[in-house]
């Protein structure tokens, strides 16, 4: 990175020239069929075996926030909840109760999955094919949710404040690369080839003890700087209780540098905003911060992903 | 039921008072704690364990139909999807894709989940709380998808028309205690306690062969009369490609017996529009018929249910 | 047109050449400032004047259909109208009671208004611009409702079937400029420079008499030979309680050739979906057709049109 | 009013045994067939043909807002906009160009008409029906937008800065019975019967000039003692740059009191959120501050209101 390294939180500042030549380092463009499911296909039917057999207590621990209709400095676009039958309207016997649900999704408060074509860089998706010309009124012809099906695989907590001996990461706190090595030796865990990789920051824990603000301003997450060791590991799913990205970004005109590495290079879908404070919880008891993982994202043709609550089973 | 069965293929016609009694002999009130889980709460930690233990071959099935955009007669509440950010909202680099999904998920399109809340019978839900008291406008305060969280248990795929060596059961057909009995016999399973029951009638396929049709003018489904057998299972989930209710309705007066028995009187949460069609190539190309079902529902604090994508893994 | 005019009700048949002729002749781009605001441009603080001059009666006759949350044949895309608060969520006094509306208004179903941005012909808008370049996921950038404003002018109805002794046109009829000035005689009114022309064809009273039916496959409406008849009295605004054009359409290749010359040659908004049935009641007692009209679109920046509910003053 | 007056800029005080005084001063029940119309009921013919011989100049008005999809302290509930078909669509000539709108209108930010239903006090409706027993899931029985209609009638604006000499009122600064009749003689204009009266604040010159402000916390607006002069005057209509009423309210116990006064009590509808700048320059320029005034909402049958663009013609 920069030869002038900051002491800012967030940094050490990189180039875009830096920055791009990260870019090619982890890209794998032509490497999968089909490529609009990316780094999902690393997970073979053998992991999936390798991954239900980690089950031991049988302990089940969902990760979606509530669905929030709240609107707030941590939530711009409030998703919709209402009642469409309170029982009323399909008469008489029994009594049907219906609501209508809705959400703008990406942003910083549903629990969602990133596909494929959430993120373009100089105006390409993973594998090359121009977003321009990709993307419609009808949604994306590349790299859509459904192209994506369900993940089942070995996921791994990342609990970094757990592994620092700290309640939480603060805002605009960077995690890079030997902060990741340091967690797995502290944690007793080590990434692999198809494992989903989640991040715990404490962010909802700071959220619940503090209050709300602008995550856009401020949030924990990963420099660039450790995208190759993700890579080199071979990670099917990168996933967090923030966005994975330390804002502000440290790299120069870019506002989501690891949504950059992650998707459009590496083709790893991204999970954002899990609440992961029971996962911490029950890994710490369970004394293990490996388990089979579970992600089952709606069916949307054309959607650039999809509002999810994945599981772990440990 | 009645003492004069006619030929209708959805009979036997079933009398009011013969049904107030179904209802009392599967009522299973007062049993769980909590109370809004129902019949979860039949699946304990070695039940989770036992169905991760049944993985072989990692194969991988989702059931969630397509987000189905399009109004018909088997879809009479379009689902909405509209792409909020084409990569020109949000500047400059990278571009970032967004869309916003909606729906009024209960009815026939949309792979859905129904919490206990969804049903009512004689103004009363599972557990006899009264359901105009606990339904508003925010949602409901008793059986919310939230307090089910989600599931892992035991699958079991009764599919019908490949036992009975057809391709689909007739709109309108109903299925009986003795047509499971037989079912299990021969695809070689055995529903019991805490498990998921998913009946195949092979809605879907006959879709794609013939077309659209009404669905509550005519759709294959459970006659109430087997519904004493799955409460002696002690069921935990019954989901279907329709909406587990035979249409016409065979019991007087009421338009859902199945759901009213199911939600109402057994506290057993439903998946209705569920696609089989690729779990019933897995399941006979695998020989068998039970596998590890995961239910991960979207936590919606005071929703009726949610939209989702039911995995099998065998 | 087609110098073998078939007998067919929507005829007689127009080759593509034949259109892109009319479109010429019909053609007033770069006429008006702003451009946005096209045939609305011609009515003056004079013509506002003179309208609100010709009321006599005080009679005040809405033209908007009933918010339409039915799916049908008719209505692909059904409204949304959901309660968001049943007057428990704003507590305790007051109480407050509240609901969402939603609707994808363009179509057959929602009376609403066309702004120039609904239509582009082999690429370009009104004026020239090129829709692919305008348009965008934050809506248009030429075009747009709020660029309209609101319409205060002279409203004529052409009540066709009043004029001509029957009931409605059927279904796949098309309207004439010999129909037109017929109309005009028989009901006394002639149309002039800044005119809004109403065409009542009597598909709401058909509608409630017969039921409903596919509006693409067969409406009544203007054939585009009656085009130049209206380009040359300089009319600002045409509305219908069809979407003012003939179907099946009679121009080889091209769904909605009026709305084309409307909107993209002539800059003449469109109102669709008109519930026209109280006013020809009004105008017939009357014993006038010309009256003080009203159209005032919700302010959408970016929009492609609103909802509306247009008002007659008699 | 209290006895011990304060010199809060919202009071004085009032008790909740004085506001429902007042409420019985200005109460108007059972006077209207249809009762749902309320106070529009005092608009007759003869009010439409006057207000329509005011127009001079043809200087046409409008007063809604842009559609606001920003979030903000003075926005919770942001409006929906999303592009349905960006001319890929519906193909492949002419390409038609889609929007979906949506929105939670009540609130701060949309320029929306309240319905009789919109307010209920001591759980009674404008007229006296029970709004538990009226509102359900498919909107309310009593009081609806539809039962309106639409509205022609003498508009008058009262400009408070303007009559004051300043460029706005402080939020959470009262307007009393004295302030309007010092308006009405420094503007030269008398409300009268059947009259619908637009208050200026200058809110959105101020939020233009210092930023958007938490309107709940701090609104200029009028204190319930002016209520008891606009009832006398037999007003149909009562709008606002804000919505009417000052807050924090001044009586104990009531967050909207002026809208329980003016909705339950005398059966005045109210306009909310106008932007009112326009008009007055308009008026200011043309020396007058009485117009003719249109008011079209959506027809949404159980609707408890809409937005809407209200016009103004001098």
């Amino acid at each position: 990175m920069s030869s002038n390294p900051t002491d800012a939180p967030n940094g050490p500042h990189v180039s875009r020239r830096e920055f791009d030549a990260l870019f090619e380092t982890v890209r794998t463009w032509g490497r999968w069929a089909p490529e609009g499911r990316g780094a999902w296909n690393r997970v073979t039917a053998d992991h999936v075996g390798r991954a239900a057999a980690l089950v031991r207590s049988g302990t089940v621990v969902p990760m979606a926030r509530p669905w929030d209709t709240t609107p707030g400095p941590d939530n711009g676009n409030p998703a919709l909840h209402y009642m469409s039958d309170l029982g009323d309207v399909v008469a008489p016997e029994p009594s049907a109760h219906k609501d209508f649900i809705g959400a703008d999704y990406h942003g910083k408060a549903v629990s969602h999955l990133d596909a494929l074509s959430h993120i373009a860089y100089r105006g390409r998706f993973y594998g090359g094919g121009t977003a321009r010309e990709l993307v419609g009124a009808a949604g994306t012809r590349f790299g859509d949710v459904a192209a994506l099906g369900s993940l089942v695989t070995r996921g791994v907590l990342l609990d970094l404040p757990a592994a620092s001996g700290t309640t939480w990461l603060e805002p605009g706190q960077a995690v890079h690369a030997a902060d990741i090595l340091a967690a797995e030796t502290a944690l007793g865990v080590e990434t692999g080839e198809g494992d989903a990789v989640l991040l715990r920051t404490g962010r909802f824990r700071r959220r619940r003890e503090v209050g709300a603000w602008d995550l856009d301003a401020a949030s924990a997450g990963l420099h660039v700087e450790a995208m190759p060791l993700l890579a080199e590991r071979g990670i099917a799913l990168l996933g967090s209780d923030g966005d994975s990205d330390v804002r502000p970004s440290p790299v120069e005109g870019l506002h989501s540098p690891v949504h950059t590495l992650a998707i459009a290079a590496m083709g790893v879908p991204l999970l954002d905003n899990l609440d992961l404070e029971a996962l911490s919880a029950a890994c710490a008891e369970a004394g293990r911060y490996a388990f089979l993982l579970l992600v089952a994202p709606l069916n949307v043709p054309g959607g650039t992903g999809s509002p999810v609550n994945p599981i772990a089973v440990l």
